[in-house]
């Protein structure tokens, strides 16, 4: 399997090469050139995706899995969408983030330039193998992805019609290859190809993801929790806290943008009021049925409630004392990927922004615009809430990297 | 010793909390009293490294670590001036990288903030104790700094005058923190201190760098290698090409950005002139004897020579055919570090600096500009040859990360 995945990535290695000079316009082409292909090979795929749907059936995959594995015309003409989307993108690659002309007359400046060779390893939704490489194909990446073994006919008629797209444009096939095998080995030995594959980039589960940050010795971006807290303070206006929490915990319940942890400030207003419009919408709250202001109407939480990811109807609630207790409670428990608070006291918020030390911070807006297509970049590969390199969502930019470009008359040191 | 670490580390987490929200001023002026503090500290500083000096002359050290060691006066002078000159440096902390405001009207930007707990992971000189130090306080960061057991007196000589900077500043002592054991399982526990410590920056030999990337499961800014490249091009002015190769290679021979290997266009018209300006320096230089333009004055190359970095008055020398086989030759042999082109030819210097995949490439000057002060930078903590969140000289901005901040009126997603 080691040699499987050296021998892919060497390939996509002297691929990348080539997609690092291809022009922006050369790389918008491939795209349309593929998104057209994903359109005409829509029979092929969904009939492709039937193989995987019945053999998941089989195995007895959930429901939601299920969904999530399904394609049909409308899905695949929407991830047509999507690598279209991704083709009008700007490009990235040689965009001068900064320059100077030094004292002696050097004149250096920084260069975007792409990463190299991405691993991406996902699971069951077959339209990551369009979406990744053409997020990695923009940015001049070559990319080598791993879907899950339930999807492999679905993803390997979209790998297909993704390479058709880079050869109507002359690029290389190597530049999106896909592990052909359903061998769980193989993404150890993507995780173990250090210098091979410069970065890999789960999409999945918190199982998968987990794995892969424990085993890889390639650098990750992910964000394995989105443990995210909203809160109102007592100067909340009790009509945007209502709307926001709201929206935070129950537009969707399943991303990782969702609020997962109430905070209410003891000063606030209507804290029972507010718990009971996530009741009223379907919510389960759990909290402390010991306080007074909220007590009637909560579920008991247990300790773990406050590190616990539900992506569900299912909230956590806290009455805390100021702000001092608030950045506490978020210090202690959040995951780094999305908080807020909600406040008419700019002073107060402008101190949460600062202190909080997840990679989003908000004020009086809801966490799910956690997103990178919400924050205008187009699309994203996925959050990452590591320290390093990229934060938050990661789009094209995120893809790249930086040389120092010197241009000079012959200066020496001396 | 995972303890120890464990606790260090909790303990610079906590500090770094607070160096995060320190003014730009506080920061500064801690700096600036650490330096008086060196000053005041001169004789001890000088007495204990003594000891060091003179355990390390007993325990048989070579001529050039004891120099590496060694402190008097004028360097304890020059470590607390290096220490005022990033006291002035520009504070990377709450710049706003980019920003903009979505069309429902959420106002967008992102922010620069420190990484968090940085570990320094060095040997000999004991002004890495300084200097490492003062980087990661003027960008926010708590460090850990592990010096060579060789330096331990020094070490702990300095790093009581940098605490002594902090308190006058009101800053955290925990904020820089000397591993006191010389027991080298502390440097294992800070390579595996996962999510405690944020990067680790390894300061020192090969075989030191090497330890530290196959070991560590921290993220490391580092190189390894420093194999640099100086193709001069048939077009290349005589005169320029022999003043920057000379000082490519010459200027210094044991520091990163030194040129190793010499490659000489067989259109440039005097290549026998231009090794021999190398001789008549003091290098030695390995070749291929059979070449008719240069085989006469050259020491006979090993296929190794091309992947060997010297630090010495050594050099290779090979005849390239045009520019597709020099960029040929620096993708199989360059380290990624530092490579130059030598041409009055601007297409072909373009086509240089565009292909040749290294963190830094230079048009018409010396690799030995690889340099943070060189580069405008003020002072660097190192140099990386990765290819994730920093390359080339890393400065202050490399010590930082970012997060997004959201200001709202109320926004849903709805």
């Amino acid at each position: 399997m080691e040699t499987l995945i050296a021998d892919m990535a060497a390939r996509a290695r002297t691929a990348a090469a080539t997609l690092a000079r291809a022009s922006a316009a050369d790389k918008e082409r491939a795209l349309r050139a593929a998104a057209a292909a994903l359109r005409e090979d829509a029979l092929a795929i969904v009939a492709a995706n039937r193989l995987d749907m019945e053999r998941a059936s089989a195995n007895g995959l959930s429901p939601a899995m299920l969904d999530r594995l399904r394609l049909d015309a409308a899905r695949v003409a929407a991830t047509a969408d999507g690598v279209e989307a991704v083709a009008a993108l700007a490009d990235p690659v040689g965009q001068v983030i900064d320059g100077t002309v030094r004292p002696n007359g050097l004149a250096l400046s920084r260069v975007r330039i792409p990463i190299g060779v991405i691993g991406i390893v996902y699971e069951s939704r077959p339209n990551v193998t369009a979406d990744a490489a053409a997020l990695c194909v923009r940015s001049g990446n070559a990319v080598i992805l791993r879907g899950g073994s339930e999807a492999v006919e679905s993803n390997r008629a979209i790998h297909a019609a993704m390479v058709r797209g880079l050869a109507a444009a002359g690029l290389p096939a190597d530049a999106v290859q896909l592990v052909a095998t359903t061998d769980r080995a193989a993404v150890g030995a993507m995780l173990a190809a250090e210098g091979a594959i410069d970065l890999i980039v789960p999409r999945g589960g918190k199982s998968l993801v987990a794995r892969v940050q424990a085993e890889a010795r390639v650098p990750v971006l992910a964000h394995l929790d989105g443990i995210n807290h909203v809160y109102v303070h007592a100067d909340a206006d009790p009509a945007m806290a209502r709307a926001v929490v709201l929206d935070a915990k129950m537009r969707r319940t399943g991303v990782c943008g969702a609020m997962e942890t109430l905070l209410i400030d003891r000063g606030f207003a209507a804290p029972a009021a507010l718990v009971q419009a996530l009741l009223d919408a379907g919510c389960e709250v759990r909290g402390d049925p010991a306080d007074a202001a909220i007590g009637g109407i909560v579920a008991p939480a247990s300790a773990e409630d406050w590190d616990t990811e539900y992506l569900d109807a299912i909230c956590s609630v806290a009455l805390v004392d100021g702000v001092d207790a608030a950045l506490a409670h978020v210090a202690r428990h959040a995951s780094g990927h999305t908080d807020a608070i909600v406040t008419a006291d700019a002073a107060v918020a402008e101190r949460f922004l600062a202190e909080v030390d997840s990679a989003i911070v908000l004020w009086n807006a809801s966490t799910q615009f956690a997103d990178g297509g919400e924050f205008g970049l187009g699309a994203e590969i996925g959050i990452a809430t590591g320290r390093l390199h990229a934060r938050g969502p990661v789009a094209l930019e995120g893809l790249t990297t930086y040389k120092w470009v010197g241009r000079g008359t012959g200066q020496v040191r001396g």
